[in-house]
């Protein structure tokens, strides 16, 4: 078994029981094998020697931008070549409130963490090539991370997708296949168990997807210490929740590791149209499924939620917000006005925010949400064209003054 | 005048005759009063007090990622907010081959170093707004740095405006007035005489722009030496010239300040389709107008050159490349193969290496291309859709077979 040196990962430990442990390789892509039931399968997470972290080397001022790898001790172990993610900047929006701009990774999102950890896994077990199934982000992301590696990628599709997406997924050579949204899991499970693809998205009833993945959001978490020490809460656009785990186990490690004095609440930012945390935290149960309603926040309106947000709720204190396609377009203007052009689904960590009365929110630390990607990836991108204009002064005058910039 | 305490920036300096100098403000942005011709405008730079910059803090290792502000003491005041533009990271494609990606910027191109230092400008003079001619990466970035400072934002667009750079344009709020090509310059220039805003390109008969601009490109070079030290060439896609004479300056500025013991050979990467800066060489000529032939690199297809490019190439040694539509694919396929999708026209950088034998390439350093946008921007994307495919397993197995992976 290849590990990079740097890794202090030990096991796989279950979230269904903290006492399971199993070794790192293989991954279990389908869950704990032992506490799992018909209802819900429960996910795992790594596990790592936090006594030999060396903390004072590891967050001492940088002088390279290097990716992921500044942090490898705690993360699985990272054979799969970089390409820089990873520090992002903090941007203040408002006194105290601060946007993590994910859309600064390789590709565009956060999703660019996930898969240089899970990338690494497939290379790990020797993979012929990774699956997929997404319409968007997380596809995108593993076909530039197959590539960089020299794995093929199959990505599985919904019916829907977007058409810049199309050629995104297309342009890192990945193999893209549009099925209906309800064959997609099935297909791309007899894809894997035929073919010796490793999946780093989900494969089961209720959502564990990769293991090794929401370890690479912790560097979210790494990185907002880095830059403003602990804040008092983290808003995070919530589709299977792993962002939200991976946010929360990283201020959690670095809690358990004396460097800060306690952990945020971590807040959930789902679509209001589906919400499939907010409806298991309703139920009291450790993952739902629920219908899905008509939304253009395609990135995190999900029929299927998973135990790890219940966890980084439960032990937080965070709440399950839900927020409508106007609260998001709403939050997405807002950023805009700022600067920052968010996808609609990216914009649910600042919506999340906004949906709270001024006596709901903390004060004493700065508050920070989560932009998880890049406006150029909605749907409606490209559909309106802004009118020509005659080329003489009177006309562009008109147009001045209509804008209220001419008087 | 307001000026951030950390600039030491003293004035603006003629490169038409670098024994004059002005004031740093207003801007000077019809270029050069005492050196201008009919035929030729020349540029202004920034001059610095060198012999107070703090070299050991300048360059020592950061903390935090906290934009173009960490460079303050050599750029021109940043009156502007920024967005954490800048700290992108160098990826290693090749042995010694190192792609600098500038798609990590908050507008997802190299624009948003210079739009920080203009739109600082418009604030300086108490501009109402800014105004820019493009149809693409310079006109968003230009328009959210005004939206985060609050500032008005007019974008003379082309009549070919790619739909979705008319939503990421739109998006922050600017006003986008599309007209024909050769109408953008004149009109431009009435609206920021008749109602006062503030050019942040250009606006002469050969190239200058705005003298804050480039200097915001020297940071590309520091970062470069900060990740790599000083590579044997950098390879620069070019339209105006601005990026190719930002990053010679800070190399020469690094060199000056005993930081570097040499400055690299900067090679310009045109389109062939224009190239007004090799025909400037050719001709030896400050700078020249061509014609532009038919060519997808729309953002580096200019009709225009300028000054800077000449002053580049010739202090430093470099060639003039010119790269054909298809020697710009085989780049941008090269980087796709490798994880980043480029745009076209940012893909000009590896072309231009790739288009040298390897004995013309020096050996003595790392090789460093410049990849300065994202290829969300090209105008091909969403045009072409995957065909759905039937959702039972035999039609997946059949695509799967057909891309090689299912044996």
């Amino acid at each position: 078994m290849l590990l990079t040196p740097d890794s202090l990962a030990t096991a796989q430990r279950s979230l269904g029981d903290p006492a399971l442990d199993y070794p790192l390789l293989p991954p279990l892509t389908t869950g704990c094998p032992r506490t799992g039931t018909e209802d819900v399968a429960y996910p795992l997470e790594l596990d790592y020697a936090y006594d030999k972290v060396d903390t004072a080397a590891l967050f001492a001022p940088a002088a390279a931008r290097t990716g992921l790898e500044r942090w490898a001790p705690l993360l699985p172990p990272l054979l799969a070549p970089g390409l820089g993610e990873g520090a992002t900047p903090l941007v203040e929006i408002a006194p105290g409130v601060h946007v993590k701009d994910e859309s600064r990774n390789p590709t565009w999102s956060h999703k660019d963490r996930l898969n240089r950890c899970t990338t690494s896994a497939a290379l790990a077990v020797g993979a012929r090539g990774i699956a997929v199934a997404s319409s968007g982000n997380h596809g995108a992301s593993a076909a530039a991370y197959a590539a960089r590696a020299g794995l093929r990628c199959v990505v599985f599709a919904g019916p829907d997708l977007p058409p810049a997406v199309d050629s995104f997924l297309t342009a890192y050579g990945a193999v893209v296949l549009p099925v209906p949204w309800e064959a997609r899991w099935p297909l791309m499970r007899q894809a894997v168990e035929r073919y010796g693809l490793h999946p780093v998205s989900n494969l089961t009833a209720t959502h564990t997807g990769h293991p090794y993945g929401p370890e690479g959001y912790k560097t979210v978490a790494y990185e907002i210490f880095q830059d403003v020490g602990t804040p008092a809460a983290v808003f995070v656009p919530t589709g299977y929740g792993e962002l939200l785990y991976g946010v929360w186990k990283g201020f959690t490690e670095l809690h358990r590791l004396g460097l800060a004095d306690r952990v945020p609440r971590i807040h959930s930012c789902e679509s209001a149209a589906g919400a499939p945390l907010a409806t298991a935290i309703g139920r009291g149960v450790p993952a739902a499924r629920v219908e899905v309603g008509a939304t253009s926040a395609y990135s995190i309106a999900s029929p299927v939620g998973g135990y790890r947000g219940v966890v980084a709720l439960r032990e937080s204190g965070g709440r399950a917000l839900t927020l409508s396609d106007r609260q998001l377009a709403e939050a997405r203007a807002e950023l805009a006005r700022n600067g920052l052009w968010a996808e609609l689904s990216a914009a649910a960590g600042l919506a999340g925010l906004r949906s709270l009365d001024a006596s709901e929110l903390p004060d004493d630390g700065p508050l920070v949400c989560i932009s998880t990607s890049s406006g150029f990836k909605d749907r409606e991108v490209g559909r309106r064209a802004t009118a020509p204009v005659a080329p003489e002064w009177p006309e562009v005058e008109r147009r001045l003054r209509a804008a209220g910039l001419a008087d």
